[in-house]
């Protein structure tokens, strides 16, 4: 009798775990996935954790209990520093190599500050649960430090939140810190009043959402405007430090920033010595294999897949979880096509009862794109606990504007000062 | 007309948290409640955060919600670093000096090592939020290093779990700890099963829960036997550190050790010159009040306050709170007399269905005791939001064994590893 094939999997994203439960409980398959977080994080809703809507309990979930139903899978908590193509090993930091019979790279994207790393310091950005909860605490301690200032300029600036980039996570980043600094907080404060903040957005290409059509860009500028947040696209950011930003050549003092501007691919490419794009994402071929390394193949954020006119698929979760799909099948030999990326629409979420919504040549925006986006959101959390407890949350913070994860944790309240406020 | 009497209280637990509710919204007083924190936390149940049964954002609410209903109630996100007795002012870190007509100290406990504070680093304690998830970080580390751990005596060590102190805090720990180690996880896991863990719970005295009744001790002992810990009491920790600890003479090579042992008061009493006893409590008079120290009151953990049988009152919820409200009547001339403590009961819950609970002569136990327990906790939490969420973790627990909150957070894992596991 053959051994069974031994499938690595680098990664517990949508792209990892998608992979893992296709090959889940095949026969003549037995998978490793390794992750150097014990939790898979439901990414699309870490903005609701920055500004305190839902608690990271709610939007994660252990890695160990999504797959345990699997038996040939076994979740490793490890860290991968290198893979040796040749000699077909993937090298972990605490447990040594680890041989492999195919490779599927899943470890997902981190900002990029375009080469301004310096930048990072002042401007957190958010793809972990320690991002969301860094960026909760520096939101909320503005606030509280706002309530007790009394230079109206040092003030001004502590109410003075900055989203930088309009994609998705930009716009729904700089809908909810509106609601919150605006309408939740207003009656726990005494001298600070809805009317005092400033919420701004800022995108350097000419409109929000490049990746829909026109028509919801302005829509969604539209209602961001409405939840009174200061839309600036075309002007980029050309400075950035502890007290604020320059766009374009206007200073602006800022207490809080936030990045959501740009991505860099995990450094698979640099493991595998892989040929890479700008973003450093690896170039892979038509079945997402990595060229030059048998058996290798990266799917999602960390690769960069040229579709049917040219151009590469965009970094979000559906495009990863099919990859992961497809992948884990050819792997089996279940498929020899190519693969083919079904795109099913674009959807993005601005506040209370606002979204916009792309589904072929449906466009949709206001209510009902909002009630779909908060449907689909729920059908794709893993695990039903989480969905009830989402659901709840949302009802509830809908009924009353509350916001009940308001919690500033972390460091201590005087070593996290200079960072926070001053 | 008089200026309104301004009331400065220092600590938004129970205590602190009581008291500004009974001077809330009353003619002739402004009160001002400072805290470090921006929560209050529900401490009874800091232990199911430390074992993932809840998130912190169950327990804990911002102070300035729950005390928004009053309007001459203003909270203040700041450090009190000293008091001037005489020219009635605090002095805060940030705000600088505040003049009070009343001053009422409610700043509470935090753990004590006996003297042996290098203990600290090896052992922590639960006393605030970042306890708990530290705590939390520590048992799932260690399981997910156990999992991987091929020397049998490491791994061992890794899977044993060691609580100090048999209060209710530390039977409800160890209770807990079994409860996560040996069933919720047992599913996850493909290597480890639920009888290579080991939970000991050590207690220096001839008993545990010494505040009860001896037939409840012996209750609460067998109950935790059932559920695999063993139970080591009248041996006192010789020695502690990062691989173990030495019980009277014994040695036990254990991971993860927690510290529920001793308490110590707050500065309050350096801040006062105060007159203290050994836990640093400040000794009150029979009306709270801090003698020597005119207008200034001491209460909850940060106080010494002697019954009437000449026995220092507990350090438990129930007097922080009467006293709080005694201390605020008190300001306010609604009362003369001195302050007596009502005693309701005990409580305290061994695990899944167990607790054991005493009310006057009343000594139950099991089940019922347990359904009691919860009701109770459930009704003090604050704020209905939390109650619901709460009860639907609790109910979901029950059904399911899931432990829905066992995500390793904090620092990334290389960083963390020394201190959690090796």
């Amino acid at each position: 009798m053959a051994e069974d094939l031994h499938v690595v999997i680098v990664g517990g994203g949508f792209g990892g775990l998608a992979a893992a439960r296709e090959l889940g409980n095949r026969p003549g398959v037995r998978v490793t996935l390794i992750d150097r977080r014990n939790h898979h994080v439901f990414q699309p809703l870490l903005y609701q954790v920055a500004t305190a809507a839902l608690s990271p309990a709610d939007i994660a979930g252990p890695i160990r209990s999504i797959l345990s139903r699997y038996a040939n899978v076994r979740v490793l908590l490890d860290e991968v520093e290198g893979v040796d193509c040749h000699g077909r090993q993937v090298r972990l930091r605490d447990a040594g190599p680890l041989s492999y019979d195919r490779l599927i790279i899943a470890t997902g994207a981190r900002h990029s500050y375009f080469g301004r790393d310096e930048w990072a310091e002042h401007a957190p950005g958010l793809k972990s649960l320690e991002d969301a909860t860094a960026v909760r605490r520096r939101v909320l301690l503005a606030l509280e430090r706002a309530e007790t200032e009394e230079r109206p300029s040092r003030r001004e600036a502590l109410l003075t939140f900055v989203v930088v980039g309009g994609g998705p996570t930009g716009i729904e980043m700089a809908g909810a810190i509106a609601e919150l600094a605006r309408r939740s907080v207003s009656r726990d404060f005494r001298h600070i009043t809805p009317h005092c903040s400033r919420v701004l957005l800022v995108e350097a290409s000419a409109r929000l959402l490049t990746a829909f059509p026109r028509d919801l860009s302005e829509k969604a500028r539209r209602s961001l405007e409405q939840l009174g947040v200061e839309v600036i696209t075309g002007r980029p950011v050309m400075a950035l430090d502890e007290q604020g930003l320059s766009i374009g050549g206007d200073r602006i003092e800022a207490a809080t920033i936030i990045w959501a501007a740009g991505v860099r691919a995990s450094p698979a490419a640099d493991w595998l010595q892989a040929d890479r794009d700008r973003q450093g994402r690896v170039r892979v071929a038509e079945d997402c294999s990595v060229p030059g390394c048998r058996g290798v193949y990266a799917i999602g954020d960390t690769a960069c897949f040229i579709d049917g006119i040219g151009m590469p698929l965009p970094g979000i979760a559906p495009v990863a979880k099919q990859q992961g799909r497809y992948v884990a099948r050819r792997i089996m030999g279940r498929t020899q096509s190519p693969f083919r990326y079904r795109h099913w629409g674009n959807l993005a979420t601005i506040g209370r009862s606002r979204a916009v919504l792309e589904i072929g040549r449906l466009h949709l925006s206001g209510f009902l794109a909002w009630l779909l986006w908060g449907t689909a959101h729920l059908y794709f959390l893993v695990g039903f606990r989480n969905r009830l407890s989402v659901g709840l949350s949302w009802a509830w913070n809908y009924l009353t504007f509350a916001r009940h994860a308001r919690l500033i944790t972390g460091e201590t309240l005087p070593a996290a000062r200079p960072a926070a406020a001053e």
